[in-house]
């Protein structure tokens, strides 16, 4: 016998899910974003069917299973979805950049979900976003090579695991502003990022800020705020 | 060969699982309740049997997988089950409410599961409760349009996840004593509810005080009694 | 008998002690930084002495004891010292305001310290600032009622002990990013400032990065970074 | 020279100190509380001051050093000031007691101190108190003794410091509901109230909660807010 | 191609596994035990197979997968296996009692398989043991009702989960030691055992000391040794 | 203006202070104890002169500082004082031993103060006391010099900080109970004795407990109880 | 419809993946190492493709699962794999030992496969390695009767889960450095490897340094490094 | 009255305090090293005195304040101390040095008391050492300039607090093992040195190992052994 016929006002209607804040687009200028972890496949649809009433709104899918992603294309079949960052766009096509170029920066090869997310979430929030990968701080010469697309940049993303150590050299190395993106990549003493994370609290280098461990988005969306055209 | 024929005294009959609390009832007025975590579906299905000889009294299942629930089932078939609070309750119909209304917040949408235990906890132990999803703090417009309801309460049960802020900003606006609800959404520096366990203990709202992670049971139990009447 | 004329190479001249990077300012267009922590009262006041031959250099001493400005000022007599925030600046004069403006908020009067010393930090560094007080999540009328000051600001650096609740509301209310600045006012589980940390980390608001417990300097620093004329 | 004079609007009137919140008295029919930790004597000395104007208004100066106690008592001589719970109150007299009574106890004689200013801050916010003290459950029979008195309760605080397990032991004895409070009473793996925290949010009894470590006001202000005429 | 036909001496004969300590038997007195987790089921057949020759020694597989199980009998087919304690002991009868009663407590019943483990150690190294089940300290009258028993105790060992609370009111109830055994039965901010550890490290009671989380076989272990004949 | 003549019952008699449980020394044999830490001098010498009505009752005081030991010799002034251990003893006489011997061992000379306390405590609960000092696991022949007398107990209590290794090297060289007995000896990662406590509670060798860190007290209580004659 | 097809330089082409640092082979003399975890087998299966094409150079590929195994397999058919310590070896042979000896210990058989995986890093990385398994301080003569051995080694690793006691005992008997190395083996307060870790910190042996929980590569890294000819 | 007068064996004679291994220093061809932290300035006074006896053995006092400095030099007159390493030794003159050159570098001005610990011990215990200073991530320049210095050495040992990241860049530049020398420079989510330790523990780079926070002795002691003569 279910539940929710019990109490008066639990029925799962999408009123009952989420009061989708959509003003927050026209108050803010950024897409909409659905975090998807801990909603159901079947809620995350109810959600992306709702947005075709919206279409000039364009809906971020935020840690998105396959299954996630499979309840969104149901109703989206435009959306783009990227396994990698997790991360489903609707409508597909990212804005014009504007504002600064943002400079994304993954120190390993396993840092790169994480910093693709960034990297995809200021895309859409509509600046010029560069990918470097695999510039740890145990090869000097890898991050020292690309000095000059470090400069250009107005903000920088640095996503890092392990030791976490880069941001703090990178910010020794720019003037522009680095946000630092600890992940949760490591193992032992790594207690799942959170080595990074006080590296990068405690670094030693000023201009660095730091956001939750494995928190793309948030790392994206800071930058794309910070590199937006005044 | 059988183990448990070894020793003397430890045979799974009921006797030994659990020395069934019958009096509390009587002694403070509430539902018996069986924390199913733990236990196997047998051995709840074997303290649900027991509880046809006791029609009186109501009896709640808290934390029941579906299979601890396909076992209550079996042996009362009319028990409600909420997939969502993860409880079944029997006898299914919820007393007459008495007392003052609670009012039962979850911040997010990830936060209803917890939220709907500690809302059908509070309705089965006897009062009238009122329950509101999706208020967090990044919008405040949302709490404030709600403001009438939350100061009828004579007490508010407030589940968050993440930054657990949401507690300190109700008790700030009603006069009614808060129960803070910390729960487990979240990620990297959340840990596990962590983070929002220890905002809500350090609220600077006084008239906050705060249950274990997730222990929506808890919050329900507590709010009930304290909107009892006198 | 003296240890230091026994290894070659430790005698505390300043070239021992630091190797300023005077540079720094002319590449980063910022004052050189002296954190005074963990340096005797002596070894900063050598190093003011030599500042006395870099005059177009601004400088900050951060971290400063009462003994730390002694002796400063008995090198730099026209020093300015807030003993509030423990910060020294030389020459005394900050430059005119380029920029965005920058807003300081502190959430209670104990975290006026820590607001103070990013409030003069990005003051030095050339931004105009506004400091507000006593606008805690306990009462949002008062910081509901600064709501056109918040909204001026370029950047906001809000600093808040405790719960720490505070980055999360306000940045639910502006467009611009806010650097969260945890104090270590509390007692009890604040565990010095990591309840708060840890709430900032996970504030459910996008556009929130946070630095480290009572990094008033690394606040105010990032804030001038970000408010900078592009 | 004066740092202060330095930015504009930084000078140490009482309005850049704490803006007052001087209807919240209306509001919710409680004192003003001021939280002396981290505020000098003499910006204490200042409030204190300004009490004078507000006649009407009942307030308690919390974690009060002696330092801070005569500051007050410098502007308001009739103040009443416990060094136990380092607590003053203007003016003296405690409004007649209404509502339920309520119960504190102090599972050791170090735990008094705690335990005193949740008495003290209950009975000023208009409830009767009663205090039990060194009652641990090391020795039931001396809880066991104090039965009557704690079913009279409305409600009960329960202040326990090294292994908190006072308040479990009590719920389960009592219809009314429970405010656990621990205390930094122990040494070693107590870590500083930690464990006794942990024990209470953990309790095996329903109908506990928990506020932060030593924080006897605001488990003193819960009480009486739960125990307040309907 | 196979690894371990490279290095030398890497083959996995049973002499690289595990140099077994048969002689502890006849130091000690007690059966050899073989911790099995981190082995696998190979290992634990060939360390099985190995004892057939020893005839005379007693065994103990602790923390036995059924998997482990299945190997141990595979070839010692009269071995007994509790599921519950994840045990296994060869030859299967235990030995003649000797020396004072053991008595081990379990608080609830998840706590069950970890007291079990307890109860058949301590029977298996020589001693008559008692085991209690769910008379956790939210209802009193329940370990009240024991008392005759918990007296006879030449120790006791307590098995306790989520506030850890009974090991400290039996301590105050009795003469004898008593062992703490935390279990890893809780949530949220149960941390996995951590909070019933600290509660039992800081017990108020004196007489009481503690045991790693769900080692069970170590508080058998200890309950044999203490209550051994002088 | 003195506070504690305003609440009624508040009065700083004894009374207030403690309901001391003067049969608990009837009831288990053993001797009285005052843990002195947190209470004032005053109290301490309250309960002192209280003793005096209680000849045959042998008291002891732990964590005594100089001013209580002072505060108690006032009215006790042949009561014995060790500045080491912290405690005091009343009467001065320790009972004749009886039951089997006790080992207390030292890591360190840094672990003496808490061995100490363990040694008397044991002491004058009546058991004989071996006291052993400096034979860390550094130096493996120094514990193994002491190999005889270490299997002359009936018990032994293993003193260390820093790796806190001991008790697990002693365990495998005896046949008796280990009380492993953590201390705050160290810095750095030792953070406060954790690290020796950790590395104890998951000692590879049967046989060990561990009580609180630097609780020489537990230790040495316990030690009596298992030692006692059956 | 692909995501990675949109942002224009996020194509997974080896590229992409890794800056591989060919060059450190030379630079530093030892194996190129690839870590497995969190990279996906195509994408190790990519590398060890473009290995063909670096015949001189040999590849450790670590961490490595039996998915990674068989893609490298595929492109490397004569590489070696050992299940035990996840690691792949290519070319398969390792080269003509120099420098000093190598000791690894494991404390126990669960310790063996981060034991091998320093073991088989040594051996590759050029030196002569011993290993020595299940020696742990619970049977101090396992130990003693290998002193010998331990006592030729240039440098030792010494692997245990736990207490972590043996490095420190280890360091006492020998005059070569040790380097102590966590595992993750145990269970409840061993907290996945933190309390061996702590007590390796903190040993009170000199000579011992430590490397991350389960870090077998690094440890057998820095020992051919330690051990390797001048 | 005095306590140890009572208890047979406890006098505060020398053998009381410490068993001191002279042997040692012909086993490891070593210094002495008496830890002074936690001995009164009077213990190791009496050590110091009968060092005269032993002429031949080289003294190293650790951890020693003014107050051990002048009890030590009361005894041995011709002692060295170095207050900012707060070591003394005595014979004063360093013996010649041998083996590889070992270099230890300080991240920051504060680092360099731990730093010097480690300088004065390598140096004592028979190496060439050099020192350098404030060379931390934030101004790479500063590291890269001194190259050629860093390749030099045989071992390094590089200190540094707040993100603790310069042994990860250093390991990278150079062929020799790292020391990695955590320090508890630093405030706020630094943790007096928790997050420098866990950022080396999580290094990158391989052929780094770690000591524990502030340890300067046992990481000067270990670059001794690993850069000693063949």
């Amino acid at each position: 016998m279910p539940d929710d016929s019990l109490p008066e006002n639990l029925a799962d209607s999408l009123a009952d899910i989420a009061d989708l804040d959509l003003d927050r687009t026209r108050r803010r200028g950024y897409p909409e974003a659905i975090y998807c972890e801990g909603k159901s496949p079947e809620q995350v649809g109810l959600i992306a069917a709702n947005m075709l009433q919206h279409r000039g709104i364009t809906t971020l899918f935020t840690r998105a299973s396959p299954d996630h992603a499979s309840a969104v294309l149901a109703h989206l079949p435009d959306a783009r979805y990227s396994t990698t960052a997790r991360l489903l766009a609707w409508p597909p096509e990212p804005p014009e950049p504007t504002g600064r170029p943002v400079v994304v920066i993954a120190a390993g090869t396993s840092d790169l979900p994480v910093a693709r997310e960034a990297y995809l979430t200021a895309r859409y929030l509509g600046r010029a976003v560069e990918l470097i990968v695999d510039v740890g701080v145990a090869g000097l010469h890898r991050i020292l090579a690309r000095l000059e697309t470090l400069r250009r940049a107005g903000v920088l993303v640095v996503a890092a695991g392990m030791d976490g150590a880069l941001p703090s050299v990178v910010a020794g190395l720019v003037e522009a502003p680095v946000i630092a993106l600890p992940t949760s990549v490591g193992y032992g003493a790594s207690f799942g990022g959170l080595a990074a994370l006080l590296t990068m609290l405690n670094s030693c280098s000023p201009g660095v800020s730091v956001v939750n461990i494995d928190n793309g988005y948030g790392a994206g969306y800071l930058a794309a705020q910070i590199a937006a055209p005044a």
